[in-house]
């Protein structure tokens, strides 16, 4: 049922547009940020068994094979065939991870490279980072961050992300602190130089900054939750942490997507329960989890009414981590539904509607995308 | 195996006695406040599924046929006949949510309904919370309180609640607050004219004495645990903060009884593993998860031994609820076990025992009712 | 494909030397302090399905059969004939839990009896409490257990482990306590005559000392986390409470096995993910669980990779645990790994490579014994 559905994917970053040697291609196959043998997981197993394929090579090939077709085909032969095959028609860009050391194609490139349409999500403390890094005064800097965010909307921006999961932590209180607060931190931290922005107060505000503009400007707010790389401390990352948040924003228009959630997949589908303004997601997990999608999915999807759930692959880096999110997404959801189907927990109708909601309705109606016909 | 089991309901409330229009019904069908199209959910699927075919409609029929019936038939007799089909001997009704919006059934009106026999679970802060109002002085209030429960156990009273949970969390003192500190709390509490019991000494008081009374009376205290409607904090209410609570009470005498427990229904389990005057269940989480109540049942019983294991629904407002609670265990329970005896987990015998301890036996014995034959 | 997979049992403790009527048998059959029908839950159902043949009696017998046979064999014979059936090639006694109420089997009988060749595991608070029973100043103290763990090492001890989770819990700090902090806590600690360790100084201090001397002399250091008695507090014995921790010992040379982890298995896998340093087990869960041993491995796997994952039955007490760990976690395993391959996840080639290497590899590699062929 789900083989043909066309995806839209709400988060994902750009590819490294470059050729990659074994041990850079094994370190983007991991969150790991020490060198291991990433081939030996869940994730690995399925790069064999599902991207050999799309390179022309036998399933579960061995990784000599698969890197050595890599290297002929060079990357941007490898990204056209994996993204291409993703069945993806719109990409969410979060451009806020491309650094001097893994230059990721821009979200124009990839789409080219793709060949579907990219939408840029705007990262807001890179947005602040950036801010501070010009000598602004404290007034100047909270005006600079707000009307930046608003151009960048104003040229096309269809998201906004934090990351203040691995900074604070997600327990972020109901209301912003106020100006007095805020002056003082944003003072202490430019006269600091800026840098990485770590400060509860500011981070506090800008998150409440993120919700406000999304409840005017209709753009949604992606919060990074769950598990991530080994910066990220996960116990603070739980979604349930946000209760407050949440509660506090529920009626104000804002719409906040919970990304990753994985391994509080659960809590982020009680929260898209009790919080209509919430969308959620399994993105990240899915490519890592490889054959056991499906029984994630079929966790988040006990309390998340079906109008909140949207597929992201949060592919970074590598082609093979789009490709896989979706593919391995869009054969757990099948499976799950052919299941329900059989099993008469749901018509055939339901099914379908289900389906094409979860992998592009409910994503573009809340981000003012063209839904699939 | 168990389409004839007779259950006992440990925890339900009453339905709405009056009718209902697609809106409200809606909004009864959700624990979210805020209006939205809870059809589409798993138990807007279950709904379909399983309670149009006892108002005489096809399973899956459409929303709209769904509530046409339902107007048609009015909600004595859509009540009587869900209610009636649930098979539930004993229903455990908590009276502590009954508002001027939304009157709900009293005990008897419902048993009457129903065709069962319904006994009065007792909410603790409710109780507090009435006596409160009545401008007391800070001794008579301890004294009334503590009375006013009391007068209900032998009023016939079977089992006392508390929402501790959705008010300050479950991390509970393993000792209770000392007199000073009561009378204190106390008195600022009436000094402000009582209204909603948010104090954590008078709750952690409240509680302890709830503890002290099921001890010294044998009637369970149950605990609010897990998901609920959007004023719950989901990090707070993990059963897994009552250790010390649990830990303190084991040798009393009393019994608790964790209500909900999903999505820490697995630490719910291991509380009653090392905690043996320690009752679970996955009431209202197993009609909202529909065809994933196997799932959650059989994560539940991975630690929690089969002594402890009790039925309940936490049906409210909506007879749907009811019947879907009892329906949906019913099967899931039925499954699990065929499973388990297919492969050769446990004899048949096995089988039908752990069946009826978990549908009425458990329970009964816990709340001094009869156990069925 | 795993039924003659050779184990080596990563965590476990002695057998009680000596013959247990029926209510120390069951009270042996739970991680519960009370006295229950222990016999009642997964555990129970496995004893009787698995274990009673191995004593020459029918599956599912009654429990009666099965502690009268148990009383005729005697408990050597009983120990000899399930510890020799599980299949274990090395067994990694911790020898920190024999009381005088509760002797356990020294490692050495043990290997005799059990016929395979025992390791010992050193209990980093056993140290620190012996050394601190001998009332030394406060210099010699913190000298002293350095050099018994040295020396232990020295002797062959493969092994140490902490059980902080029952103490202060598992949320330490990133860096050890400095030496004024520790000579401090120590000081008072020995003033007031030692016992039980509990001071979150001391045991800071004590912890990173494992780290350092695992990071110098290769010996893994392991780690109680998740469940266990009613001594634990699960909210704080939760491994994703060790982030701070792990990222400072990452680059180390440190290497940290989480034991148990249930129910924080996703958690523990996530941390194995991003910290190559980093071992895990489902030990102590897998005996408990009975038949949900595999879908416990399952969620397992998500995430940890699979050079990082472990075994360990983590018995303790009664013979059947260490058997019962064995044998459901290979059946677990077997199953799990030929759904895979039916499934094309993965080639019989990749299975039987993870097998041997979660059964015995990756564990030999990490605690320097040999590699079975």
């Amino acid at each position: 049922m789900t083989d043909d559905l066309v995806l839209v994917d709400q988060h994902c970053h750009g590819v490294v547009a470059g050729d990659l040697d074994r041990e850079r291609f094994a370190g983007l196959l991991t969150e790991s940020s020490i060198s291991t043998n990433s081939f030996d997981s869940m994730l690995g197993l399925a790069v064999r068994r599902w991207c050999a394929p799309q390179l022309g090579l036998p399933a579960h090939c061995s990784v000599d094979d698969y890197l050595q077709r890599r290297a002929e085909w060079g990357w941007r032969r490898v990204s056209s065939r994996l993204l291409g095959a993703a069945g993806v028609r719109s990409w969410l860009v979060d451009t806020g991870l491309s650094t001097p050391d893994t230059p990721l194609t821009e979200p124009a490139d990839f789409a080219d490279i793709a060949g579907g349409e990219a939408f840029e999500v705007l990262r807001l403390e890179s947005v602040a980072e950036r801010v501070a890094a010009d000598e602004v005064n404290v007034a100047d800097f909270l005006d600079f961050v707000e009307n930046e965010i608003r151009d960048a909307i104003e040229a096309g921006v269809v998201g906004l992300k934090s990351v203040v999961a691995y900074r604070t932590g997600l327990e972020l209180p109901a209301e912003p602190p106020t100006d007095v607060e805020v002056a003082a931190a944003a003072s202490a931290w430019l006269r600091w130089g800026g840098g990485r922005l770590d400060d509860p107060i500011l981070l506090a505000w800008l998150v409440h900054l993120g919700a406000r503009l999304s409840a005017e400007l209709h753009v949604p707010l992606q919060l990074h939750t769950g598990f991530g790389d080994d910066d990220v401390r996960l116990h603070r990352a739980d979604p349930a942490l946000l209760g407050d948040f949440l509660h506090a924003t529920k009626s104000t228009g804002a719409t906040i997507a919970l990304l990753h959630t994985w391994p509080f997949h659960r809590h982020a589908g009680y929260l898209a329960h009790v919080f209509p303004h919430v969308l959620v997601d399994v993105g990240l997990a899915v490519p890592y989890v490889g054959d056991r999608a499906g029984a994630v999915l079929a966790e988040l999807l006990e309390l998340a009414p079906f109008g909140s759930v949207c597929f992201s692959s949060d592919g970074y880096g590598l082609p093979e981590l789009h490709y896989l999110g979706a593919t391995l997404w869009r054969r757990a959801l099948g499976r799950l539904i052919d299941e329900w189907i059989a099993d008469d927990v749901m018509t055939a109708a339901d099914g379908e509607r289900l389906a094409v909601n979860f992998a592009a309705g409910n994503c573009c109606r809340a981000y003012g995308l063209t839904v699939p016909a």
